[in-house]
């Protein structure tokens, strides 16, 4: 199989060029795309031989250039080469792992080109679920998820109907500050966020599990996804991480999925469904395991949770806006601007002063990320002048 | 659906009919066998209507029939009318839960009559594993599982590829004297092993829990029911009974089928599969549950499972013997005659004296019963003697 991978030089796009490096026989690749690790792109050219690369912009793509120098391959940068990379003829897959709504264009574009799609870009799905899903369902391609908790429901709902399917359970680790107080949360810094007990990831997504927007983000990729409303889609927090979710069918029986927690599980699993490659993650040891418990999400110190289940209620264009927020949020804090709190208290105020439309095609999204990061811009604002 | 329902008054038998009570639609009992309480079977045909319906011995029937006076009911006795019910021509399901080796022959029966079987006597795969698979298949019925353990896998395993499966693994509670000492073992009650901290069973497969020769008797089960060696079906004591299997795929990936421990979920997937009926058993609340451990179970202090492992590994009529010894070994216990710890002793002495033969049809089966129940009493006089 002949596989592009976006965002290869991130979490994501090296554990993926992992599962490639241990079946070389079974997947090829074609088409990489990178930020601005020019260094470890290169790397990856020379061992896999793509045909075309991209990086984010063009002073990236010119070092790339002088660094192969000879090599047969195509450059290209900015948006338009992460597209290319998305849509070349010869790949039958794509793996979009671009962070953020970064990843939304080329994401897109490769459902729109009949892709099958190992989507790790979950805010593409937040941002423009609807437009996604008819999307893939026009171009036959299908959009397999990468999350590992997506993974696992769409592993657990392998050969079961729907009408057999009570909810779905997303667990949550918990994130670095499960048992802080409110009043603890209020001081923590972006080091400590990023300091995640289970999964070495990258910065966005880390800093949303220290949220719980993470899991809200999820809640609505699961939406799309599995086609599921609100009140189907349960979370649960379970700290060790071994679950990574479950399925709850009509007469009371659960499944779960589990598995050491490595990304290169719904990974490899994305590219060889229904088939399973071997000997992926390390087999979990039963004997050995710490216990495994649970406890209800607490949407009062963590109110992202709650906020991603009013946009997903929302509907329209929302999770569009939730999502911006967000990511200015993200941001903000990060650039020491704005506290871990103040990330929610943003976020729920550029919701509550968001028109909501129910159009969902790509101009309108764009239109309502770019309100929502320009209204954000203005409550941090409004927020120094009151201090 | 029509159903007869062999060991109507037992555990699984009432659990059973509280699934037809509650869909009454989709089931009707057209028979039901039951040991020797005539005052429930009674209960059981006044509001089950069967057409045909038998007791162990001719004495209950008799008592069965003056308390029915008058219905429209046949009333057989003893094994002939066991095996009747079994077989009753306008039964598509029969569920088998007499329990113990008395359940071999009619379910035997059942099989060879062509009808899809849910099992819970699983002393028959267990004694004739080789002979009831192949007369299954011969002649177009299912087994269909339904000690939860069996069931979970069962469920589990459905939509996926044998080539997917590296192992699955068998949960046990770890019965009452989890954590006991060898020497605290030793002097157990038969009361105290009737405790048994999470499933309400009958005194057999209680007895059979505390020991751990249940598990034994599951692999064995789990060996036919599956298609699988020894080496790829594990044990791992886990004692909330909240998991009841998992499956381990090839990539490391495990999956867990879990509810609150109630018999009435396998039984109702039995009847129902692949569909599922609607609110069977009472949906887990992860929020509430305590937490999740698992252990290795200890062959030492309980050697039940080891000897269950090596009558795997021996074949041919070697767990015969072994199911053979234990029943023996479990009624001594209960009549206060050997200690709890001296039962599986017992068992390794008998199997250390069987000369095994691959040999698998009913005569054989039953040869090699007799034999090992003779040898165990044989073993328990010399026991005496020397003492």
């Amino acid at each position: 199989m002949k596989i592009a991978v976006l965002g290869s030089t991130g979490s994501i796009g090296t554990s993926t060029l992992d599962v490639v490096r241990k079946y070389p026989d079974l997947y090829q690749v074609v088409g990489l795309s990178a930020g601005t690790n020019t260094g470890l792109l290169a790397d990856q050219v020379a061992e896999f031989s793509p045909r075309y690369v991209s990086m984010a912009d063009h002073d990236g793509a010119a070092e790339l250039r002088q660094r192969l120098d000879g090599a047969d391959v195509e450059i290209g940068n900015g948006e338009e080469g992460a597209v290319e990379a998305a849509i070349l003829p010869e790949a039958d897959m794509v793996v979009a792992a671009i962070a953020g709504s970064a990843g939304l264009a080329p994401t897109l574009a490769a459902v729109q080109a009949g892709k099958d799609v190992a989507l790790a870009n979950k805010e593409s799905m937040v941002m423009a679920g609807a437009l996604m899903t008819r999307e893939a369902e026009r171009n036959g391609g299908s959009i397999v998820p990468v999350d590992s908790e997506h993974s696992a429901i769409f592993q657990l709902l392998r050969g079961h109907e729907p009408r057999e399917i009570r909810k779905i359970i997303l667990t949550a680790s918990g994130g670095p500050f499960l048992h802080h107080t409110a009043e603890q949360l209020d001081h923590v810094t972006p080091e400590e966020a990023l300091n995640h007990p289970r999964w070495k990831m990258g910065k966005k997504v880390t800093t949303d599990s220290a949220s719980l927007m993470n899991k809200g983000l999820e809640i609505l990729e699961a939406h799309w996804l599995f086609g599921l409303p609100a009140e189907r889609i349960e979370v649960v927090v379970h700290p060790q991480s071994i679950i990574h979710s479950m399925v709850e069918f009509v007469d009371g029986t659960v499944f779960a999925q589990m598995s050491e927690p490595d990304m290169k599980g719904p990974i490899a699993y994305a590219l060889s469904c229904p088939e399973r490659l071997a000997d992926i993650t390390t087999p979990l040891d039963f004997a050995r395991l710490a216990e495994l418990t649970f406890l209800a999400p607490d949407l009062e110190r963590f109110p992202a949770l709650r906020l991603a289940y009013e946009a997903m209620r929302a509907g329209g264009l929302m999770p569009a806006v939730m999502n911006a927020a967000n990511e200015v949020a993200v941001e903000q804090f990060h650039e020491l601007k704005i506290g871990f709190t103040a990330m929610s208290r943003l976020i729920e105020t550029v919701m509550s002063r968001f028109r909501n439309a129910g159009d969902t095609d790509l101009e309108s999204v764009m239109a309502a990320d770019l309100w929502a990061r320009r209204e954000a811009a203005a409550v941090i604002e409004e927020l120094k002048n009151n201090r």
